[in-house]
């Protein structure tokens, strides 16, 4: 099967490894007469790039994207867009002691499983190099749904047990910019920044919480039954690696909530307030989509662990290099993204649902 | 866009409103060959019948499917196998006094705002009995899965604040089907049937969890990136009503973990433990797939609530009839089901992923 | 995989077996709001009916389609619309010397090359009632269109060697509906029906062209590359069973013109001729599309023909009952019902074609 | 929409304009352990490259193709190829006398309807440059396919007038490879090229027909209905910018046929005859799958034309620069390609249509 590619109009198709020639997305169904360049892309590119600071690696890469199609005169054509990331910083040999033996916590098993055998340099596909694409795509998909007024805040909530409960939306861009973690409180982050260095000593890794905000969706997008915005938005973020539980406004906190809390009330302006996360029947409500996405510690840390080799044997590993204690901050560009993309294709799939926006268009 | 079908080669298309003639499921993509009768679906249907118990509705519905098409002495034949369940029991003038105003906690407003108007009958798509479509596919997803040994245990974990914490296998199916609330623990089911009707006295409503273990599962299922197995769970499980949050192994927990804590260390026979809930990098890995569905509250209540009509005037509702305080023992099934169709889904899409397959099947 | 859906937006999905209980389909993506009864599919199904003349067989069906969902108060809800006609006059007993054995020209042989055996039961899913459910289709599809003012007009072109060359298409609709062979020409259609006389006969049979003319067709629809118009037209048309060729606009003769010839100049209100058919680079251009649709001779005949039963044995046939000398006149609104479903999803996928669709629709 | 995917499993993604800065195709679904190197691709687009004889354009264009992904060692690893070809020669200014005015038998002003303006330079994506995207996927199709033995000869069978009636198989390939138009015959290949020098000199054009023989495709490929292997191939090669018609064995000719002519009788190994073109009912027989394109004489010619301009006034226009009189050569490998590319994805799918393959792979 092909599972590379997302979305039914809005379609997204990545491809690439951690340590091939390069990395990128091929996006169609992008409607034509779009204003766009490569600076709307490298922006997003550069929420992700490693090196940052403290807590991510030093991989030395650009991470320059290229625009290759679909543009003409700084504008959208309506024929697929696709842009290239070349890989840079990459030394096969650092890895060659995992080519034989499977990283608990990490793809190598499975992808032996599926395919009888795997690009071990770097994770290959299944590295977060991957996600290079998704930004990519992203950043695509946020400049169609910035048509519509719709804008999104993405953060950092919890590290580990550091967690950020009250976010005032006012002041929260200005302080997750402003810290390397991209939490919206700066007490929180410095917290959270010992944290990590005490696990960090430990040889350690971290996991936590990242939560997306978007506001202005219009109401009306996605699609009962099986194409509910909040089905697909799970989909989208669960298939970010590492992420093990996706959460819709109230979440799991719903489950233990009675009907009469949870019930959102409508007035004249909209809903009271927003315990179902902007979605009801799996159709936006015109209320902010709040989701959170739940992210697993690192799976490569610098301690002793228990694992067998292709051929069976049990033995010991010590993954060898500097590894991120935490990926979470750098998670928030992704989990933004694949949410644009999911809300992007509802959009466009939203414009086909009533007879009369046929004689709209058509007349 | 058309939301209505699920999966890209064992493909369920459901149709059919709540007070319709009928509802009903087309799957395509069943392999030729594979033994069906109508009772292997009624068994399923008849897991998510309304009337069991003091706590779900008694809406009279025998809910009897029929199989149409796709079947031919016993076998299936490779084509579209047609389902079908006739609605009987429904009242169209119950729900007279909805059709003008929105309902706090259902689609009625959004189904608005996509479409500009809707089939107010009991919720029309949008009503509980939609889900009738997903267990008939559900049970055909069930029967391929036989086929190489997998196997399905589906419960009540949680009712409210009542929660069954350690759950011992071996003798959790008996205790399951021997309560009305589906729960694999018969004290926890007696103090949650107790919460239940402490909360119905005040004309409330509760949510709850549903857990999924789904044992022996090839390993290798799931393709990488977006259409990674634990992704389609998630959009499965999400594309039910009322499902706010979804989580795999550790879930949430796995974010306050640490790397050396989350990560399961291999041994000869697979994986010491089971953090990762059966799959890793998107691929299963033969430990089982472990998965919990977070369902709000029963939107229903027999309370007043504020609410707007459809000419946007402030009003009070208070919605008439009898009404499940709870939804969730009823959604064991649906879960099941969606579980089911993902896993069959991929089960059927892995059989491309090596070039020696072609060879094994085309000689 | 499930070979049974068509279309991307407008997406149908048939079901169902000559001799099962009963055939359908589900149609989803249909926008909401428009009028829709079941008179208006079953004036389609009607000419598609089998016993009109004594060129057709005489099976007593009644073809009743019933509308089980997506309708409320005589309007389209926007939720898949599931459209059932049940099977009445079929007797198993009639095909059972056929279950043994290859017939040519038919699928028996490869539907037990792929699936290892087959619902012989005259034919099956094979069968030409099959095409139950594309006329169903075809009846919303050309209602969605009819927003737009596309028109069809759909004949046989020519039975065997009798050819109608000159349509004069203001008369040419009266005419087509005053014989049973659908014809644009009366007195061709008097020679044809000679001529089909002196092959029954011989117990022989006789093939001939369906052409399908359709205007007011929306310049700008279709998609470049893989998703031209035409490309969808021909698939559209190639898959109605007993079809071997299609053509577009001077279709296989444009091959031996010269570009002086073929090139269809422009003037300011359009196209001065219509070689192209009404698409050019797979997008309409406003002027007709003009398609035409090549039809083998019916492979049941009432004379001997050799072939091999399912051990390979070579034997002679002849099938029994009676049989059509010709399909064609039943193919007229077949071929009419797949183009208009080809069109109806394209016009929906152009809805998304340009970003200031988007704020045309959602301000 | 997007338009630029073909395919279910092995799905293909095409990019790229005739004067952007490369073109490519993401190819996904390509199942693991294949052996594949740009050199499979290479000679290829070789047999597409402009420049090979007096009849072709000379743009000196090498079209390398570099493998950016899903390689590992020699082999495939069942995650995407992408696969790029950077431009070198185009010189845009060449074409500003074009950017104002729609040529005759191009897409300039279908375009333009679609998506309110377009690249015009060269083409854009209309232009036959496109084509190298599919002639990359298609060389993967045929690795894939050569795995059960499936081989291909293509070529053009008329230019204009020219057809070449007899082909004997045998000394076919010899001959198609030794001449610049590709044709299974030498002196028809010099009267064609007569003709064509002849249409030159006038500055007009020609087409002509393109034959695809295909052997050694297992016997149960395609799917019933609407995914028959013949609708694909259909879709396939229409397309294919510049066909007008797609003919299937006897083709158009069956239309004229009688039953007990072109049924073809079976004996123990197969069909005694071939009038179907190697598919019944929409799935592959065994025999040899015959198809044929009709291709429009080439739009660009050097004679004025009337046509209008973006502002619609009525203006007169000669081509500037030197033109192809004929792409029926070029599109020899081009056909074989798309065939390649549905018959591969017809194999995949094949794998699951029987539920004793589940139990053959997975035990």
């Amino acid at each position: 099967m092909s599972g590379s590619t997302f979305g039914n109009i809005f379609r997204v198709t990545t491809w690439g490894e951690s340590h091939g020639k390069a990395l990128g997305a091929v996006i169609d169904g992008v409607p034509a007469g779009m204003e766009l360049s490569e600076a709307d892309i490298q922006k997003e590119l550069d929420r992700r790039k490693p090196g940052q600071s403290s807590v991510t690696t030093a991989r030395a890469e650009d991470d320059r994207c290229e625009i290759l199609s679909g543009l003409f005169e700084g504008r959208t054509t309506g024929t697929p867009i696709s842009v290239i990331v070349y890989n840079k910083d990459h030394h096969s040999a650092d890895y060659s002691d995992i080519a034989e033996c499977y990283r608990p916590g990490h793809a190598d098993y499975t992808y032996d499983c599926k395919y009888g055998y795997r690009d071990y340099r770097g994770g290959g596909r299944s590295s977060g190099r991957e996600t290079i694409g998704r930004v990519i795509a992203g950043a695509l998909a946020k400049k169609i749904l910035s048509y519509v007024g719709t804008s999104f805040v993405t953060y950092t909530k919890a590290i580990g047990p550091v967690v950020v409960e009250d976010i005032h939306n006012e002041e929260a861009l200005d302080i997750i910019n402003s810290n390397d973690l991209y939490m919206p409180d700066a007490g929180k982050a410095e917290e959270a920044m010992k944290y990590l260095e005490s696990v960090m000593t430990l040889g350690d890794s971290a996991g936590g919480v990242v939560e997306c905000v978007i506001s202005n969706v219009p109401a009306g997008l996605g699609d009962p039954v099986f194409e509910k915005l909040d089905a697909n938005l799970a989909k989208a973020i669960l298939s970010i690696g590492a992420v093990k539980a996706f959460e819709i406004g109230d979440g799991c906190a719903a489950a233990t909530s009675k009907g009469s809390e949870n019930n959102d009330e409508f007035h004249r302006s909209g809903l009271r307030s927003n315990h179902c996360g902007g979605v009801l029947g799996g159709i936006s409500c015109g209320s902010p989509i709040i989701i959170r996405a739940h992210i697993k510690p690192t799976p490569s840390i610098s301690m002793y662990q228990n694992t067998v080799n292709k051929n069976g044997e049990e033995i010991k590993i010590k993954i060898k290099g500097r590894h991120d204690p935490v990926i979470v901050p750098r998670a928030v560009v992704v989990v933004e993204s694949m949410a644009a993309i999911a809300i992007a294709d509802a959009l466009l799939s939203g414009m086909t649902s009533r007879i009369d926006n046929i004689e709209k268009l058509y007349k």
